[in-house]
C-alpha cells in the first residue's frame, strides 16, 4: 500500500514520520511524472515544489490557513495532498478530470483560483485585510515564482502590503525561470542575493540555530534578536526593505527539514515576511532538469527518454510555428521589424526570431502592459513592432491598446495565439473575448486567417498597414496547406468567397471556414440548398460591400466563430446589417454566455457548449426550415427557438 | 512686450539670460493661473513644473530629443514653450482650444501622448531602444511623478530598463502627491531619502562641485570619479540600484540653476539615471499650495481667493457625491462593505467614506489591477467590496475583471464614474467602451441609472447580488431628483416603462432616458406617433420579456446610449432580437467608431459626433418615415441611409 493513498487530507500528512515523508515525496514525483507523461501538463514546476508543498501542509492548517499560489499551474502536489488523488487526478486536464490549475469550485483547499501570473500577492493581501478586520488569526501565504516579480501587479501589491497588513507570508519560489528564463534587473538581483557569501553564511547560521530550537515562542524570541543583530548585513535585501518587508533566505527548497523550519519561523513573524526558497524546475526527473524550458509545460512524452510522443505522421505544423517562421522571414528583409513577447518565446513561436535575429527580439518577462507600451514607443520612431501575446493574456494590456496604440493610431501588429479554445488549460486560457474587446475601440483592424498560408499573408499585410492590426489564430495544428513563396497583400476589410451560392450565405471566421464548407456541401447534397461560403477574414472592418450584396440576394446568413457570441463576429455582422437597413435572417454559431471549462479537446468542449457538428446541423436545419428552405419543405419549425 | 510672447520655439528660450528666465517663469505662472481660473484644469501640477520644464528645454533639444511626460496633464508649460501660446492656449480644454494633455497630433514637440498614468517609462524605453538600434544619439527623458511608482507598469519598465538601453534619463518629479496624497511603501521610501542627511550632504557637495565646472566633458570626468567615490554612501538608493539605475538627488526643482546643472550632468551619463527633483504642487500660487488635493485639477475659480466659481443656484448634485453619500450610508449599516479606489478619493466620491469610516476605506494608489485583485481577495472572505474607478481607468483592470472576478463569480461592485463623455479632458478620459468590454464576459451584470435616486437603488441592489455588478454613470451633474429614504431593490434585468406607447419604443440608458422622453413627447405632439419610453437600466442582462413584447407589438425600436455603438447597448439589443428570432426595425443612437476629441461640453461634442438634438430628430424622422410613420405620411425616405 502506498503512503500517498493514505493521505486523504492534510491531517493525515501530519501523522507521518520523516522517513515516510521522504518516501511520500518520491511517490508524488512518480505519480506526477506518470500522469503528465500521458496527459501533458506543467511537469517542471510541479516537480520543483514537492517539498515546499509538503512543508506548507505540515506547518499550516488548510483550508483555515489560505495558500494563494501564483499562476497555480504548480498545484498538482497540493491537489494530491487535499483529497484529489483518485482517478480524477489521472484525468487531470482532460474531460471529467481535475483542472490543471487551482479552482475555488474544485476544493475548499483552493482558496483562490488562477491561471494568469501575478495575481496571488494582491489577492492574498485582500484575504489578510479581511482576516485582520474580522479579528481572525489564520495565516495567509502567497507562493510566488520569481517571474511574478517581472509582473507589475506584484509590485503594486508589494507597495500596498505593509500599509495594509502586518501578517502575511510570501514564499518566493525561485527557480530562475518563469516559463522561459527570466529577464530583467530583478532576476539578476535575486541571483546576486543567492551568490552573495554574506547571505549564504547568514543562512547557514540561521539554519544551525533554528535547528537546535524547540519551536514556537523561542523561534520568535530568536527572530527578534537575530533581526536586530543581522539587519545591517542585509544590504542586498534592501529592495524588500524599501517595501517594509522582512527578508529571509535563501533556503534550499528541496530540503524538507529546512523548508519546515523556515516556514515555522515565518509563521511567527509580526511583520510581512518574504522567505526566499531555491528550487529546481523538474527536480527528481533528469530529462526535465536538463530542459527546463521544454519541460515547463508540454504534451505527452516518453518517461524513460523524455522525448515527446511523436505526432501523427504528416500532421500539419502548428499555427505558432507558421507565424514564427513567417515573422523571421520578414524580419530578415526589414530590420525595422522587431518581435516582442511577454515570457512566451516558444509558446508564441517567437523563439525562431530569438535564435536567428536576437537583436530584433525582445522578451520583457510577464509584463504585457510594458510589452505593448514599449512597442508603442518603438513605433513612434519608425519601427514595426510585432507583439505576440496569447489572446487571454492580452487582456492585461487592454488599456495600453486603447490609450496608447489605438488613440495614437500606431502601426503595431498584435499576433494573438490561443484565440478560441485552449482545451486542456480551460477557462483561464481560452481566448473567447478578444473580438468584442477590440472591435469597440476605434482604429482597430481585427483579422483571422483560414489557414497558415493566409496567416502569413495577414502578417505581411499588417506590416504594410499604418494602423493597429490584430491577427487571431488558434492554438495548435494549422490546416497543413503549403505556404506561398511570396506572400500576398490582402485588402483591408475584404472577405473571400470560398464557394458560390445564393440561398444561404455562411460567413465563417478562421478554422470554421473549413467546417462551413463541409456544411455547405452537405446542404447542397442532401437538401439541394444553394449555400455560399465566405471566408470573412476580418471581424473589423467587415466586408460591407459583399455583405450588402448577400443581404440583398440571400434568404439567410449564418455566422461561425471561435468566440463568445456576445459582442463577437456574428454580433458585428448584425450591427452592420442594421446599419445597412437590412433585416436578413441571421443565425449565429459561437460560444454561449458562460465560461467554458477545460476538456480533452476542442470536440468535447464544443459538444458541451452545444456546438457539436450534429447540434449545429440540427439548429441550422430548423433555422432554414423556418424560412421555408429547402423550398419544397414545409416551413413549420419555429424560427425563434432555432436561433437560441 | 512680454518675454513669453517672444518664445516661439525652444530655440528662443536658449537666448535668454538668467534674469529673463526668472521673469519668464513668473509670466508663465501668471498665464497658467489666469487660463485655468477661467477654463479649469490641472493647475497644481503645472505650477510645480515651471522650472523643470524650462530646464529641460534649455538643456535638451526638442523635438530631436524626446520628452515623455507621464500622464501629461503637467504639459502646459511645455506647450507655452513650443509654439502654442496663442489664443488656442486661452481655450485649453475647450472646443477649438488645445488639449489639456499632450498629443502627438498637436505638436511635433509632443513625442508621446497620454492621459493615464504610468505609461511614460515604458514608451521612453521603446524610444531609446529604437534610437540605439538606429545608431542615433538623441536623448530620451521620461518625466515621472512619484505616483507613477505606485503603478505596476512603471515597475515592469524599470525591470526592463537596464537590459534594454544604457542611455535613458528619468526625472522623478516628486511632489509627494499624485492626485490624492500618495500611499504605500515607496512613498515612504522616497520620503526617507529626502530626509536622510547623508543624501542632503552629498547633494550639496555635488552642487558646489558642479557649480564650479565649465561643462560637458569635465562634468563627465567628474561624474565618473564622483560615482566611484560616493557609491557606497548611497545605501538608501539601493532600490534603484537593484534596477541597475544610477540615482542622483534630491534636487530643488524650483531652483532653475540647480535643475539645469543636474540635467546637464544626467545628459552625460553612460548608464540609465534617475534624477530626483523635489517640487511643490502649486508653487507660486498660495491657494494652490495650501490645498494641493483640490488644486490638482479643478473647475473655474476666483484668482484672488482661490474659491471655486459657485455653481448655478439650485443646480443638482454630482453623481459622484450621490454615490459617495449612498455608499457611506450603506457602509455604516454593514461593516463588511468596504470602498476601494485607485488614487481617486475625491474624484469618485469615496472621500465621504474616507473621512467618516476610514477603516472601511482603501486607497491603493494608481494601481487599478491591484485594487481589483485586492477586492477579489476580500470577497472570497465574505466582504462586499465596492471598487470605484472611472470607466476609462478600469480598462487597466480588464484581465483581473475577467480572470479573477467574473470567472470566480465574486460579488464585487464596480462603480464606474465618467461613463460617457468627460468633455474637457477628451479621448483619454471618455468612458465609451465599458459596455462592450464587460458584457462579452460571462457573469457580468451591467447597469446604468437614469438619475441619482436610481443610482442609490442600483448600489443597494448590487450589494444584495451574489455576482459581479458594474454600475456606470456620467461625470458631473445628476438630475436633481430627491433620493428616497429607503432604497429599493431592482430586479436584475428588469427595465422600467417610463411612458407607454405602441408604435415606436425608445429604449434609453442613463441620462438618455430624459432625452428620449422629450423626443417621445415631441413625436406625439407634432406627428401623432405613439412612442413609448423604456428606462433600460441594464445593458446586461437585457429585459428580454419586455423586449419580446415590444418586438411583437411595435413597428420600431430606437436605442440611446452614452457609449460607442460598436458592441454597445444597442448592439446588445440587436443580438437579443436576433436570439428571439425577431426582425423589428432598430435605429441605434450612440457614438460612431472614432475617438471623440475634447471640447467645452457634452453638447458640443455630441454635435460634432452627429448627436445634436436636431441631428437625432432628423435621423429619427427619416427612419420612421421609411417605415411609413406617421401613418398618414408618405414612406419615401430611404431607410438605409437614415440608419447610418
Amino acid at each position: 500500500m502506498s503512503i500517498l493513498s493514505g493521505i486523504q487530507s492534510p491531517a493525515d500528512l501530519k501523522r507521518l514520520g520523516p522517513d515516510d515523508l521522504g518516501s511520500l515525496a518520491a511517490e508524488i514525483r512518480e505519480r506526477i511524472i506518470a500522469v503528465t507523461s500521458r496527459n501533458g501538463g506543467h511537469i517542471g514546476p510541479n516537480l520543483g515544489v514537492v517539498e515546499l508543498t509538503l512543508g506548507l501542509h505540515l506547518v499550516f492548517d488548510s483550508p483555515r490557513d489560505h495558500f494563494v499560489w501564483d499562476v497555480s499551474h504548480q498545484g498538482y502536489v497540493h491537489k494530491l495532498l487535499t483529497g484529489r488523488q483518485g482517478p480524477e487526478f489521472d484525468l487531470i486536464r482532460k474531460s471529467d478530470g481535475l483542472s490543471g490549475f487551482l479552482m475555488r469550485s474544485e476544493s475548499e483547499h483552493d482558496s483562490y483560483g488562477a491561471g494568469h501570473a501575478g495575481t496571488a500577492l494582491s489577492a492574498a493581501i485582500g484575504m489578510a485585510a479581511a482576516r485582520d478586520r474580522s479579528g481572525g488569526d489564520n495565516h495567509v501565504v502567497a507562493i510566488l515564482g520569481d517571474a511574478a516579480f517581472t509582473c507589475g501587479i506584484t509590485m503594486e501589491a508589494l507597495n500596498n502590503l505593509a500599509s495594509t497588513t502586518q501578517r502575511l507570508i510570501i514564499v518566493l519560489n525561485d527557480n530562475e525561470w518563469s516559463i522561459a528564463r527570466n529577464v530583467g534587473a530583478l532576476a539578476k538581483y535575486f541571483n546576486e542575493i543567492i551568490t552573495n557569501p554574506v547571505y549564504n553564511r547568514l543562512d547557514r547560521d540561521l539554519k544551525s540555530v533554528i535547528g537546535r530550537m524547540p519551536g514556537g515562542r523561542s523561534v520568535l524570541e530568536f527572530g527578534k534578536r537575530w533581526k536586530r543583530e543581522t539587519k545591517d548585513f542585509f544590504v542586498g535585501s534592501s529592495l524588500f526593505e524599501a517595501y517594509d518587508l522582512r527578508y529571509i533566505g535563501p533556503v534550499d527548497g528541496h530540503d524538507l527539514d529546512a523548508v519546515v523550519k523556515h516556514l515555522e519561523f515565518a509563521k511567527e513573524s509580526t511583520q510581512p515576511i518574504l522567505l526566499h526558497m531555491l528550487t529546481k524546475k523538474g527536480h527528481g526527473y533528469p530529462p526535465a532538469l536538463e530542459q527546463p524550458e521544454r519541460f515547463h509545460g508540454l504534451g505527452p512524452f516518453n518517461i524513460r527518454t523524455g522525448q515527446s510522443t511523436p505526432g501523427k505522421p504528416g500532421a500539419p505544423p502548428n499555427y505558432q510555428d507558421a507565424f514564427g517562421q513567417a515573422l523571421l522571414r520578414f524580419a530578415r528583409e526589414n530590420r525595422n521589424i522587431v518581435g516582442i513577447t511577454a515570457a512566451m518565446p516558444p509558446g508564441t513561436g517567437l523563439s525562431y526570431l530569438r535564435e536567428a535575429l536576437p537583436e530584433q527580439f525582445f522578451d520583457v518577462g510577464i509584463a504585457e502592459e510594458h510589452a505593448v507600451l514599449f512597442a508603442a514607443g518603438m513605433a513612434t520612431c519608425g519601427y514595426r513592432p510585432v507583439v505576440a501575446i496569447y489572446s487571454t493574456f492580452l487582456q492585461r494590456a487592454y488599456d495600453p491598446i486603447v490609450h496608447d496604440i489605438c488613440l495614437q493610431n500606431l502601426p503595431v501588429t498584435f499576433c494573438m495565439d490561443r484565440a478560441g479554445l485552449s482545451p486542456n488549460d480551460g477557462p483561464t486560457h481560452h481566448g473567447l473575448f478578444d473580438i468584442a474587446y477590440l472591435r469597440t475601440v476605434p482604429n482597430t483592424i481585427v483579422m483571422q486567417p483560414k489557414d497558415e498560408d493566409e496567416l502569413t499573408d495577414m502578417l505581411w499585410t499588417s506590416l504594410r498597414t499604418d494602423a493597429p492590426t490584430f491577427i487571431r489564430y488558434p492554438r495548435g495544428s494549422a490546416r497543413g496547406v503549403a505556404c506561398k513563396e511570396t506572400p500576398v497583400e490582402i485588402g483591408i476589410g475584404k472577405a473571400e468567397v470560398i464557394r458560390p451560392g445564393d440561398e444561404v450565405q455562411l460567413w465563417a471566421l478562421g478554422p470554421w471556414v473549413g467546417e462551413a464548407s463541409a456544411i455547405a456541401a452537405g446542404l447542397a447534397e442532401s437538401h439541394g440548398i444553394r449555400a455560399g461560403v465566405v471566408n470573412a477574414r476580418f471581424a473589423k472592418p467587415l466586408d460591407l460591400e459583399l455583405l450588402a450584396a448577400h443581404a440583398a440576394s440571400a434568404r439567410a446568413i449564418v455566422t461561425f466563430e471561435d468566440h463568445a457570441l456576445m459582442g463577437g463576429f456574428g454580433a458585428a455582422l448584425l450591427e452592420a446589417l442594421n446599419d445597412l437597413g437590412e433585416s436578413t435572417s441571421v443565425l449565429r454559431i459561437g460560444y454561449p454566455d458562460q465560461f467554458i471549462h477545460h476538456g480533452s479537446g476542442t470536440a468535447d468542449l464544443r459538444e458541451s457548449a452545444g456546438l457539436s457538428p450534429e447540434a449545429i446541423r440540427t439548429r441550422l436545419h430548423r433555422f432554414l426550415a423556418a424560412l421555408g428552405l429547402p423550398a419544397n419543405a414545409p416551413a413549420n419549425a419555429p424560427a425563434h427557438s432555432a436561433n437560441r
